[in-house]
């Protein structure tokens, strides 16, 4: 089986020279980096987190060429299996995030920089979070998956876009068939930003990022109709918890109910650990549900933290 | 054990006269009407639906007086059991809904009216889309239950707000624990729009609409600080399913990513039924999920069809 090492390239550029060769059906080891290019170790400190190089973010391991590809046909990737190489990290920066507008003007402090580094043993990462013991089964997936864009140039990979890329989806997992669109002939498929665990939304701006190997098959679908990236999954039951503590955001501004959400579990996880600690802990576990849609002028968004991750219980209300 | 029937009143409006008075701790049986005061039964056809009368939208059972409590209390809500009736609706009304404002611009036909009457035996919801013989295990939950509002005169329950009221909550349902903040002596508790079993948005403006008895428990918190719903849920695992078709919406604007992604589960689900069938089964089935609100300036919200309710495939991509 063949093994692809971490040759990395992090913008998406549709000139770049494969890496690798590779056909219908195969069966692939991949190798990533984590999300900083190997600037965070399990050493590695707050004051570290905050000089990281921006322009080394997303090492994306590729391009993967897969023959017999041209534009208007699709890949399917099929999540095999994926090997963690035993830590991860959770890390806030100023000025990224969904709360970072409110850093300074917040009542709770959510300041960075804040890292958190977990240790993984058995699929489970664990980490202590103020007086709180936090283990989280991990399902491991690429936060960056996608194909080299129709246009000619190079683009930053931290958007998302209808060649995949930056879709930080947590179901993305063992199981899953995730189904991409190919723009260019011989597809150049990237893959990166591993992921051992992630809350809906990446709220803080971080997962537990690590570096890992994944098992992924590789199937060509021949002229197609697909414009974006969708995915077949298995795995939404297997990865929901026994209870939750639910709170929803209500707002007749959907992106204010969000944060509404989030900042309600934020102040409910700050009752045993910091506010920028409960950030962290939301934006690696929580399920993040748009409830309603209709009910004018007010939507809710709900943000629901899994009890079973943590040895404390939280007072409510 | 106390049986409160379906008197109803359709306004927030804290001057009401309790219909019954409760106890801490007490369990009670409530019975609900569906949401449009009856004028929707199992014969009605689609041109009825059109012609119900909006100021009878919403009749709520209650209010219930709460013995000893005050502002600054909260109450516990807990849903024990629920008895549905035999049958339940599923509508679309031009004007309402997520999509309504495409209703006759969009190159997919979602134009209402529209009207589904499903059966209800043994915990499994049933009706025909297309082709599709539709089977969906029924959690059912009260769409509006709220308190009465701290404000004096009468206030619409179309938006949920602080209060509670019209949150349509998919996990209110079995085994979740509720709770709202009290702002008048006695609480006045008011509950209707009983759904048996509704998708994340609710997207198309209804779910499964039907009279219900339910069974609850409610208990007073004295001097608690709640300054809105929060809720704690057993029956999220439950409620999932083996498998899903997911469709990420990908936008600078959270609101359009929504669109993007029932959009795209209606284009599937078109192949075997109407476009406005889809958009009934999406609103009564879909998992709706904030993917990812980070990735400047592409946000994700991703909607998850779950397959193990019909028995057809479809065609991905």
């Amino acid at each position: 089986m063949l093994t692809i090492h971490a040759l990395t390239h992090n913008k998406w550029d549709n000139s770049l020279q494969p890496i690798a060769t590779i056909s219908d059906e195969e069966v692939i080891t991949i190798e990533t980096k984590e999300a900083t290019d190997g600037q965070i170790s399990p050493t590695s400190t707050a004051q570290e987190l905050a000089k990281v190089d921006f322009n080394r973010i997303h090492p994306l391991t590729g391009p993967i060429e897969i023959r017999e590809t041209k534009p208007g046909d699709a890949i399917e990737v099929e999540f095999l299996s994926f090997r963690d190489k035993g830590w991860g990290w959770t890390g806030v920066l100023p000025g990224f995030g969904l709360l970072a507008d409110e850093l300074y003007t917040s009542p709770i402090d959510l300041q960075g920089p804040s890292l958190k580094i977990w240790s993984v043993k058995d699929g489970i990462a664990s980490a202590k979070f103020g007086d709180v013991n936090v283990r989280i089964p991990i399902f491991p997936f690429p936060g960056v998956i996608g194909v080299a864009m129709q246009e000619r140039g190079k683009f930053s990979t931290i958007p998302p876009r209808k060649n995949g890329g930056n879709m930080d989806i947590k179901h993305l997992t063992f199981g899953t068939k995730l189904y991409l669109p190919v723009y260019v002939e011989g597809t150049l498929l990237s893959i990166g930003d591993t992921h051992l665990a992630q809350g809906d939304g990446e709220v803080c701006g971080t997962a537990i990022e690590a570096p890992i190997e994944m098992n992924i098959k590789v199937r060509v679908l021949k002229d197609v109709s697909l414009s974006q990236p969708m995915f077949i999954s298995k795995s939404v039951k297997e990865m929901e918890f026994k209870e939750y503590i639910a709170y929803p955001g209500i707002d007749n501004n959907l992106w204010i109910a969000v944060k509404k959400a989030i900042k309600g579990i934020i102040s409910i996880l700050s009752q045993h650990m910091s506010p920028v600690e409960a950030y962290m802990l939301a934006s690696v576990s929580v399920n993040l549900r748009v409830s309603e849609v209709v009910d004018v002028p007010n939507w809710i968004v709900t943000a629901y933290f899994p009890k079973d991750i943590v040895d404390v219980e939280f007072k409510i209300p």
